[in-house]
């Protein structure tokens, strides 16, 4: 009987073992630190697993991310050669951030920041409208999940580009791929979507020369991590008026700290890392699917190209 | 030439009658009050026209509404008998509400009002989320708008149905019709979406007894007209916890008189009637369209039925 190893400090390990059993009728699951001998340890599933934690697991068959990125799998360079690494790509977790996205693109859209402050001023007042057409939403990482919050997004009829490593074809979404787009796709962005994968490559590409190169009074979602962004130079760049307002749900730090600017900045709408959650009852499903490819001597869907970095 | 009359307090009349001559180059645009010799006048384009406007105009060949509703023309049967009086129908105006209809059903879906309490109180806290299949909404009023909305919805994934006069078919919709199937209707809704014509039989519709039917912690979303909703009723269905929400859009008087408990209530957003604006472009190339078949012998799209009341 095969062996998963499920490792999170932050899910419900209780719901996941349930779903996993019922998914996996013919596996053992152990949840950390309960890991038993760790060289029966076929499969881990993990968000943050500690360092060192693959030690000693010489049979390992794979490694399962329980987010899209495994950014936070920091001992990933230190697992035995020749064991994939899977990104997590699950139904719930795709259509939660297409919501979460296509929520914020329209807050920033339709100018209900200042309707909610007209609110709270008592004030009645018609603000000026443009048509979904004539908003250029830019989003950066078109992967499962950028793919899918495009394409919705398509569907209301914003003008969507999209900025990416190699190009891709999405029906009406024009593609901007590499480094060399990518003052380009910022120069026709109003409202710009951060879903990237968090690389060597993309860590601080929301810096100030970047920022600056948006029109003035964009607006800057981030869904994907807090080292995407130098959080100074958003600052800077929304007091001084140039970016109109931000909608953050990934940070440097989290929990975000007290002390820290973004809770009380007024141009700032921020939530605790929910934009997307990975759902124990369709991820459960997802995992079964790739332990059966694994176990039948296929590999895995979703693996990570360590070469790009994600 | 024919002549347009255009009627409003609250439309940019420049903006209008410049796309309405771009649009209809044979046609004399006036703009109330400077109206001339009122028997000239063949067509009027019209929000909350004055009480008698319609005097005197014995040679009119359509009133055109520039709203979707026509509650507001309450001078309509006064019109010469077989006058048409049509409802606006453009693209503008079905995304704008198709956008404003989502932005607040994923506000509710997603948490968003607690998430921004949150923030206010620097709390970082991940809560409950279900899946959209998970989540009811309903949709009263299924015309162009209702439809639109709900298709929309559908692809996001939502648990839509629908309650019209009629009984409609939309691919994945569970339609409700007539007045004996409103209670199944709210009993299946967490969240309720407002989008009915104004007539005698849906005045007042969102009162005590239907609400109480909807689930406790419903929601509830008027973008339709003030008077569908007994606004007493609403407040105390609020403060007694059934319902957990509004997102509300018109009021029995607008502009909202400032000492509305509705502008400060901690579990109500409003917005100024801007759920959806007509516009001027489109709007103009839409009438431009409906004039032409007039102009050719035919009856123009989207007529009122007076026997139904819209």
């Amino acid at each position: 009987m095969p062996v998963l190893l499920f490792i999170s400090q932050i899910e419900p390990a209780e719901l996941w073992k349930r779903a996993l059993e019922r998914s996996l009728p013919g596996i053992e699951v152990r949840v950390w630190p309960e890991v038993g001998p760790r060289a029966c340890v076929d499969y881990v599933l993990c968000w943050k697993p500690p360092a060192g934690v693959f030690r000693g697991m010489d049979n390992l068959k794979a490694v399962f991310s329980l987010g899209a990125g495994i950014d936070h799998l920091s001992d990933r360079r230190a697992l035995p050669e020749g064991v994939p690494v899977v990104r997590m790509v699950e139904p719930a977790l795709t259509e939660g951030m297409s919501e979460y996205v296509i929520y914020q693109v329209l807050r920033f859209h339709r100018r209900m920041v200042d309707y909610d402050a007209q609110q709270s001023r008592k004030e009645w007042r018609v603000l000026s409208q443009v048509r979904p057409c004539e908003r250029r939403v830019g989003i950066m990482g078109l992967g499962v999940l950028g793919q899918d919050a495009a394409a919705k997004l398509r569907v209301l009829d914003f003008d969507v580009a999209g900025w990416s490593r190699s190009e891709k074809k999405i029906p009406g979404v024009q593609s901007f791929a590499g480094a060399g787009t990518l003052d380009a796709f910022f120069e026709r962005t109003d409202i710009l979507v951060c879903m990237l994968p968090l690389t060597q490559e993309t860590r601080g590409i929301l810096n100030r020369r970047h920022l600056d190169r948006l029109p003035k009074g964009a607006c800057v979602i981030n869904a994907a991590r807090g080292a995407h962004l130098v959080e100074a130079d958003l600052l800077a760049a929304l007091d001084c008026g140039h970016i109109a307002g931000a909608a953050l749900d990934v940070f440097h730090q989290e929990p975000l700290p007290t002390d820290h600017p973004f809770w009380t900045h007024p141009k700032v709408t921020l939530t605790p890392h929910i934009a997307s959650l990975t759902n124990p009852e369709t991820g459960a499903r997802a995992i079964a699917d790739q332990i059966a490819r694994c176990e039948s001597g296929s590999l895995p869907r979703n693996m990570v190209d360590f070469s790009r970095g994600y």
